[in-house]
């Protein structure tokens, strides 16, 4: 790792390439698991789990005992950290409901948008080291804001079968209607086919490993829509001398800290403070469990030092960040001149991972330069919005002969006639 | 064509089935049109448009001699037409703005969305029999609204080299700011790799035959957004005695009239009218010029009887029509249930053909059962939502112990370090 200092706008691109990330090469394992799925069911959900994840389950579905257990498990303080997590997740998604809006777009001419939640949605949670929680409230949370009638999960057991409490107990709390131990790409193909137990869905959330991005890529291509393409997580930091090295240092290892490929970035316009940064991160990265990760990451990112301010938003705005932490003075220039991000983290007292927890913004975001087409997980990608019209006799004399004239020119006389028919009637 | 009295509810799928859509046999001949376009660029859309639209195009670009040209080339009533149209398509996608709004999760913790344009899209108008300028206006315009910078147009020259002055027109006043003429699979390519001359864009909205359809979900596995799957357009009528056969009946048509595989479905209390319906149709087909189209639609179509509004609305959602028109008198309960739709039309003065062109909605609507978990373009589809929080010191020492609790419990130290940093800074 080294310090870049006012790379040449040429050499931007090159600077900020992100690792190439493609799912192509697994497509023939996905449409093996998916084939299976969709014509034997349960019983290829149970074949894979036993060679993927080393376990054999009996019961596909978590049973009501499992969930009321589960509430024994999970500490007091960690429900309490949970509930505070809830209600701020909560209190945001709900803020983002859109009141019914009738416009009068000509006299006589009423439209509207309502939303209407996705009937039927499926969310993947990983399996692993980390037990994420945090995402189960993430994605079930506007799901029920939502009004989604069903809210399926689905997980892998660990190997004795089982699923950490901290899921259950969020997936319990959160209103999810049924939880599946089952994982991996036989998950995605459960939720995309449907089996004598798991119900098939309309929309799948989550994030997972190649294999489960790869999956989800594929049921996006028969038809089940997905929350948004995947790539590892990323997180550009911009600080001045008035941001805390130690904190921005901080940042930037829970961004290291999620694996060797994690994309971090730290640019600023003074080399001083980023030396700082440095000597901040090498001390942190010692008392670290997930150092090894973390160091790996730490070597592959990026110190950038620019001078402009105009140099360095466009350069923010090129490289599209997943994560993006503004903590200079001048940060209404920033703020205002974002465009592409998924998630802004303003002052020295924003650390990402208040985003990731319990804010109450969601941490499910656009990575890989996405946030250029794609906004992160919100209340949005839980509903779908449609348009109502009604036209009275006066609307319809009001804007009939513009729809005759346009679609007479399209050469689409029966549109025109279902005018002309009524013009006529009113005559 | 014959109508269906009562189906029991387990014929209901295979009564409502649509035409199996796949594109996935035409993978081969787009991937070979993407790599000669990433590789090859220009002239690459030269050899093709040579090729497929049996014409050579000099320059790719229309210039700004055709443009102004083309002005004098539309009747003034169009002109006029035009302008009606997209003054109501501006107020109703105007009216889907959203403000910021600043929320308080926890005290010193705020959190807010604020809208972005995406920087470039793309917009692909067909060529063929009709010149879909309508099109350009439900595209451009909302693109427009959001603050894209860039708004492409492509679409294909005719036998002479030419653009529909229709499309011309529209497009300049609805401020494209860029149009070539390039149609097909290397349009789509030139907008997903950009080539010398034309810009590759982050989205592709518009609708396109199956080669198109294709080549759209090629590029969305290449990481460029599109606006939705595509599938041939629906129509599905709701119809009492209130309505009017003949209305009605212009209605089916107009939708027919699109293809041989538009879907065409009657539904009605009454067996009596529809069989007033089905009188309608025989003699306005007479006098349509696309009767054969029509005609072979309309034999696929189906008239269904049922008798509980209970039943009646489980299949409208079963279905999930594109556009549903609602012409019965007790109009409230099917508005209020109704989840699965992309367009809804309220009464008998509200065909179809109002939404298609000038009522101020959407036509780029979710088909092929998509309705279940898309909405048609609106405003956010040209836009993302960026999430922002600010959290002061107060903030964070409200929130921070349950970030740093639940960080531990996932196991990811670093994030839990974040915040323990700060909370520390503040003792």
């Amino acid at each position: 790792m080294k310090i870049i200092k006012n790379p040449k706008r040429t050499d931007w691109a090159s600077i900020l390439e992100r690792p190439t990330f493609t799912t192509e090469s697994l497509d023939k394992v996905v449409n093996e698991v998916f084939d299976a799925v969709q014509n034997e069911g349960d019983s290829a959900l149970k074949k894979y789990t036993q060679q993927f994840d080393k376990v054999t389950i009996d019961t596909i579905k978590v049973s009501s005992d499992e969930i009321l257990t589960s509430k024994d498990l999970v500490s007091e303080v960690l429900k309490q950290a949970i509930q505070l997590a809830k209600n701020n997740i909560e209190i945001f998604h709900n803020s983002q409901k859109t009141a019914k809006k009738i416009i009068t777009t000509s006299p006589g001419v009423d439209c509207w948008q309502e939303s209407r939640g996705i009937e039927k949605v499926g969310i993947y949670i990983p399996g692993g080291s980390a037990p994420l929680f945090s995402t189960v409230l993430m994605l079930a949370v506007p799901a029920k804001i939502a009004k989604c009638k069903e809210v399926i999960l689905c997980t892998p057991p660990d190997k004795n079968g089982n699923i950490h409490p901290a899921i259950l107990y969020a997936a319990n709390l959160c209103g999810v209607t049924q939880i599946f131990k089952v994982g991996g790409i036989q998950a995605i193909g459960a939720l995309t086919f449907g089996t004598e137990t798991i119900p098939n869905v309309y929309k799948i959330f989550g994030p997972g490993n190649q294999y489960v991005t790869a999956a989800k890529q594929v049921a996006l291509s028969k038809g089940i829509a997905i929350d948004m393409p995947a790539g590892p997580s990323e997180l550009l930091v911009l600080a001045d001398e008035s941001a805390i090295a130690s904190f921005v240092a901080s940042d930037l290892l829970s961004q290291a800290e999620h694996g060797a490929d994690s994309q971090v970035i730290c640019v600023s316009k003074s080399e001083e403070f980023l030396f700082g940064v440095l000597e901040e991160i090498k001390e942190q990265l010692v008392e670290l469990p997930r150092r090894d990760l973390a160091e790996k990451a730490i070597e592959n990112s990026k110190f950038i030092v620019l001078e402009k301010d105009a140099d360095i938003l466009d350069l923010i705005n090129e490289y599209a960040p997943e994560h993006f932490i503004v903590a200079v003075e001048n940060e209404h220039f920033y703020l205002n001149g974002i465009v592409n991000a998924g998630s802004v983290f303003i002052g020295n007292y924003t650390p990402e991972s208040a985003g990731d927890y319990a804010s109450g913004t969601n941490h499910t975001l656009p990575t890989n330069g996405f946030a250029k087409s794609y906004s992160g997980v919100n209340l949005d990608a839980f509903v779908k919005k449609i348009t109502f019209q009604r036209i009275t006799k006066e609307g319809i004399q009001n804007i009939g002969n513009s729809i005759e004239l346009m679609a007479a020119e399209e050469g689409l006389d029966a549109h025109k006639n279902a005018v002309t028919l009524r013009l006529e009637s009113l005559k």
